[in-house]
């Protein structure tokens, strides 16, 4: 391992063995609809949403572990977190498995961040495979969040849609399949955003400020990169993001950037205003569509930038602003 | 670093370099109030208890910096949570410091999860320092998983008192003081307890499981050890931790356990029913007390088992058990 500043090199270069991505019918709908391991009903035949996000999240840890070849014994630690309170779609899922748990909370930036725990783990031999995980429901993060469904709460323009679904990655010392080459944890950054309609305008400065410094720590630029690829700053925080880094920076990443809440669902057709939001969008995406062009050599070097908005169900009612946070790892063919 | 099962032997040594903790009068009224670095006004002259308890994290790490002679450009990383909706004390706390953030979740477990990986990050050489934080308010939880305040809600006496306050930790790879020689992440055990009023039950099979196993693994006895101290399990959680360790592997510490949530009141003279509770109980007792023991060397050896109650807001009104789960570390003079 090699520090430059804040920017983590990992020299073993530690294996993004497997993923796997479980979403609802939406999801299954999408662009994205035949790369996700399976499409199910929200309920998943559970009594409430935060149970069916629980089930998710249970099914991607099954299938990850299967994929992988790899049994929860051979867990030498979990890493994972969600939206929901006191995280109970993680601890509830991963109560069924026999294996030490790290809880997280990094709001959606939180499959980046167990990516980055869960690689440094594996890189310094503290671990010979680690578990990343990370969920979301629309139902139970609306009801938590916003208003419960049943009240037909009307959604402005830049509302995003949270991704029901759960993604799960084994990291590995051993196997074949792409590598996790860096890490940086990011700092938190408050700009005074407290439209909580609006989370992508509330994380665009933070994952301004993990990508400009992630490339500057790195003595890299944009075009190095098949893909700059955030979790899920949507259509206006993606706009936002662009033109903070061209201001500030004059660093323009358009050429390369994409977006996971953006990649996920089809503006045109389906009715998701800015685009998909969550702990489980980005995990979803990155352990199902990102993996398999990373396997198949069809892009060489991704920058995941998991984008998180530090909202709690008590501090927009207090009028607190909504501070983002921004983890990266870099995945590499 | 030397892996025993699932325990890490930290060959390196990181040193608890420094601790400081800040509680609210309560607190400061009971046998370790001396102890504290500050006695604050549990209002901590903010509008809501949760910006309060925001607050006393602010001040406790900021304490904690002083004490160990770091500014926070010297911190790797910060490793925190609290048992707030989405980390609301941490979030608020550590947006107004610029260092990178891994926020943990761990309920009351939170302070030995966070000295855990802090400690873990040292010894591999991925931070020189770091620092490891929680808190937990007394108002803030009540209001959040039982009932507001003003409702004058009854408590059985098996009900705990969440702790007013935080507890931080710098841990480092130089400079002197107590060492963090071992770390064991635990996994959730559930034994299907539902009482929201009994976390002491709720936690102890857990506790039980990493004692036991951390004894195990590292082949050592109870009488090794000059106190194995858990986090919070109050009276009744700590009556069943001993009865369980008895019943289930015959192995009696009943001589040197102690636990924080019995240490920070005095049952005969306070009103707490059965003992202090949250994550700030812990954080603040190790941080301060235990510290200073081990710096003194009337502690030898301290094995840290922090104990958690996987409670959500939302769990136990749709008839959810309360699984647990419990992270140890070793600390030595």
């Amino acid at each position: 391992m090699k520090k430059l500043d804040k920017t983590y090199i990992l020299e073993t270069k530690p294996l993004f063995l497997a993923g796997a991505g479980v979403v609802s019918h939406i999801e299954g709908q999408g662009p994205l609809g035949n790369e996700f391991d399976k499409v199910e009903d929200p309920s998943m035949g559970e009594d409430s949403w935060e149970s069916a996000e629980s089930a998710f999240h249970k099914e991607a840890t099954t299938l990850a572990l299967k994929k992988a070849g790899r049994t929860e014994s051979d867990i030498s630690l979990a890493f994972s977190g969600d939206l929901l309170n006191q995280s109970m779609s993680t601890c509830f899922s991963l109560k069924s498995f026999n294996m030490p748990i790290c809880g997280l909370y990094g709001a959606c930036s939180t499959m980046a961040l167990s990516m980055a725990v869960g690689a440094l783990f594996v890189e310094c031999g503290l671990a010979e495979n680690t578990l990343a995980a990370a969920s979301s429901h629309f139902c139970s993060a609306e009801k938590q969040f916003r208003q419960p469904l049943e009240y037909g709460g009307q959604r402005p323009p830049t509302a995003q849609r949270t991704v029901t679904g759960a993604g799960a990655a084994v990291i590995s010392s051993s196997g074949s399949g792409p590598h996790i080459t860096a890490a940086r944890f990011g700092r938190i950054i408050d700009y005074g955003v407290t439209d909580e309609n609006n989370m992508g305008a509330a994380m665009a400065p933070s994952a301004a400020d993990s990508i400009w410094n992630f490339l500057k720590e790195t003595n890299t630029k944009p075009e190095d990169y098949s893909m700059i690829l955030t979790g899920d700053l949507g259509y206006t925080g993606s706009d936002l993001l662009l033109q903070l880094l061209i201001r500030e920076h004059n660093c323009d990443i358009s050429k390369v950037h994409n977006d996971c809440g953006i990649l996920i669902f089809n503006k045109e057709e389906q009715d998701v205003h800015c685009g998909g939001s969550g702990c489980g969008c980005s995990a979803a995406v990155v352990c199902t569509y990102i993996h398999r062009l990373l396997r198949e050599g069809r892009l060489k070097k991704v920058l995941f930038v998991g984008t998180g908005a530090l909202v709690s169900t008590v501090s927009p009612l207090q009028n607190d602003p909504v501070p983002g946070i921004s983890h990266a790892v870099l995945l590499e063919a």
